[in-house]
């Protein structure tokens, strides 16, 4: 097949769409750190979790062994109404740059959610609806996760309880509303609807909220109603799991053209988009199959890979949630203010933190200033307008291809594209008006922070 | 290839993608009526026009014998950048429904311009390139004309002024910011940019501007100018033609499955997407080779061919523009403030008001709370939010699909999608909080607006 044209975009048959998911850790010799209980230090039991997460959910969390998920018949439904996404050869850009490079994106924001969290959503509202609840909780920060969750729910019948942090909710009025469209409530963050929103807006009058804080409600909320639990939409393994049906059907078209990748690259917050993207390319480096090059880029502003360190941590502000082994920042880090919302995490994926710990991927970080260039260069000859967060990997595959240029190398270059922006035309407009800054966290800073990591 | 099983979506190989634009002109006994000059009440001549329009745009807007033009190649290659657009089986809303109706919709939403309007910018922005020109004026309301035009042009490397309605361009500050990221330059209007703006606002203070006002402006621009051309994103015969890749698309789809509608539906404003759709299948009814019910979809409170008249009229509310043969309701007819942007155009293509008058079509009109009730419906289970104009075709599905449901007939119903409802979200949220009103024109106002078409 090794000479047959390339189109433009790749979409899969029907027929040849995945009928699993991968989970990677089968094939990780050193296995993520587990979940610990924040009182005992001990590893999370499943009847720990049992109150918070849906049962399915929690077997898939805690399981390093099992390699391949059948996707149930009823979420492969789900996804034949968005997916396959198209695994597109940027044959414009390719041209603009002028490089002997051969440039690939999977492009995850085709879809009213306008971002791959769709893929877990769906999943973990089936796997809701099938332990017989009547509702998840979730926070949400820029509001693409809600919104994919919103969706999800809409289509089970499932009451979906959103907890947006108080500022995006007021600023992002349209993400909301798009919620709403699918039914979903959504309560701005701290509320009075909770102990602990009462308890900070008693302390804090006026706050604007964050997302630790909207963690906490939606997870009171989860735990204090019957039939009700929480659900997240990046970090944990079961999420990365779902997610690796990017990965899987993008091996699938560059495997029916002969295609092989020397470079893959994805934007990395929680980590969900990277970790499914790049999972089976894993799978084979792990198994020593195959050698990629994978680079996870992350922001200046919130270097969790690049400057954090490898420790237990909290996965929320508010220090209630189990610990968890990641690269970290410190889970009180809060990142300056800069537009790519979903990369704004002060952690990474357990299973990322372990694959870069133990050298099977690179980490770069980008200045947003320089990302927004790459998000406009990219739009304009290819068309999409991507999302702050998906312009993370539009800018190191640029990068990439210029020093191709240099050399004359002919790699190829495979990038995740994970959504669209037309929910951050503020930002767009910040950066067309000059008034976008590259505040990056001085060294003294972050060692503050990390004074404050838990001792385990 | 009738029992083949029908997936979710159809995507046509690139090999199957359409070669040529058809023109039901070619095929209609009685042609759409030529436009005349204002002054003479003549027919334009093509070197009349030759300072408004691109060359071959103007051959293309007079040409009723030529069936088929070829696609030039630089717009199929970038037709492949979007397109094809899926033909997607809405398999969750007929379950919904309960109807054994089939329905069908081609989404044209998929691209950053959220619209079909991208298929007739990149044709009029490579005419314009092929002719030698520096650039291309137009007027936007809602802005989806502008932003496909601002797509187009950035990537011919043309310069692209766009003149949007001062009330959009305030209330609408993002699609304003989307055609900035594609180099467009957008000014507000009426501007003190030209002589009709200086009048408009010296007479008219604190004016938030039309259509009309902005496409004088624009016209002016761009006879002024030297290396310009004025362009028009709907109701011209040559747009008819561009969007005519839709319907191709969509019978090249159909015909692979074997699947023969019975009903095709399309809203309606000045006719560029509906033309579009229906024009291979309405070739087929003018030639007696199948039989379709056709149905246009209006709002109610712009009922042009439901309502109007079938007369010469202006084509601007400025009357400095040829005059049209076509459906009217009077070219200073204003429609109540409703949402669906695009459909507020006082006439209707002149081939479409032909065909219409020729009995070869329906129209219906609908109210736009309903119009937002069946847009709710179809995204809670189809999962794409829909434009607001989209949502009118939506309504009038929904309906036929529940006759049938009645009936127990099986029919097959195709309606054109044509895009996406993320720059939309004020009005969802008026209709979510029941602030949405259904005002339709009474018939004293009709009539008088009537009064004052003018005399041919």
């Amino acid at each position: 097949m090794q000479n047959k044209e390339i189109p433009y975009k790749i979409y899969l048959e029907e027929s040849e769409m995945p009928q699993y998911w991968y989970n990677v850790r089968a094939d990780m010799k050193t296995k993520p750190a587990p979940l610990l209980n924040p009182g005992t230090h001990e590893p999370m039991k499943p009847e720990e979790l049992a109150g918070v997460f849906c049962d399915e959910l929690i077997k898939q969390e805690l399981d390093n062994d099992t390699r391949e998920y059948p996707i149930p018949q009823e979420i492969r439904d789900f996804y034949k109404m968005y997916r396959p996404s198209p695994l597109v050869r940027a044959y414009c850009l390719e041209e603009k740059l002028q490089t002997p490079a051969k440039i690939y994106y999977k492009f995850e924001g085709n879809n009213t959610s306008g971002s791959h969290k769709l893929n877990s959503a769906i999943a973990q509202a089936y796997y809701a609806k099938k332990q017989g609840l009547k509702g998840v909780t979730t926070e949400t920060g820029a509001g693409q996760w809600g919104t994919a969750l919103s969706m999800a729910c809409s289509y089970f019948g499932l009451d979906c309880k959103v907890y947006m942090v108080k500022v995006s909710y007021e600023q992002k009025p349209f993400r909301r509303e798009v919620m709403r469209v699918y039914g979903a409530s959504v309560t701005p963050s701290p509320s009075e609807t909770t102990q602990v929103g009462r308890k900070i807006l008693a302390e804090h009058p006026g706050t604007t909220g964050s997302l630790g804080c909207a963690i906490s409600e939606a997870v009171e909320v989860a735990v204090s109603n019957p039939g009700y639990r929480y659900v997240l939409g990046s970090v944990l393994n079961q999420v990365l799991l779902h997610q690796s049906v990017i990965g899987v059907e993008t091996k699938i078209a560059l495997d029916k053209y002969g295609i092989k990748p020397d470079i893959i690259i994805g934007c990395a917050g929680g980590g969900s988009n990277l970790g499914g993207l790049i999972s089976p390319f894993m799978g084979e480096k792990l198994r020593g199959e195959a050698d990629y090059r994978i680079i996870a880029v992350e922001p200046a502003s919130c270097p969790s890979l690049t400057r954090g360190v490898y420790a237990y941590d909290f996965c929320d502000t508010g220090m209630v949630c189990p610990l968890a082994k990641m690269y970290t920042l410190g889970a009180d880090f809060i990142p300056s203010a800069n537009h790519a919302g979903g990369l704004r995490y002060h952690g990474m994926s357990p299973i990322l933190s372990q694959l870069y710990d133990d050298g099977y991927m690179d980490a770069v970080s980008v200045e947003q200033t320089k990302v927004f260039e790459a998000a406009e260069q990219f739009a304009r000859v290819e068309g999409i307008l991507p999302a702050p967060e998906s312009s993370h990997a539009i800018r190191v595959a640029i990068d990439e291809a210029m020093k191709c240029k240099e050399t004359g190398e002919e790699k190829t270059i495979v990038f995740g594209l994970t959504g669209t922006g037309y929910f951050d035309m503020v930002a767009y407009e910040k950066y067309h008006e000059g008034r976008m800054d590259d505040y990056i966290p001085t060294d003294e800073e972050l060692a503050a922070y990390r004074a404050r990591l838990p001792q385990v």
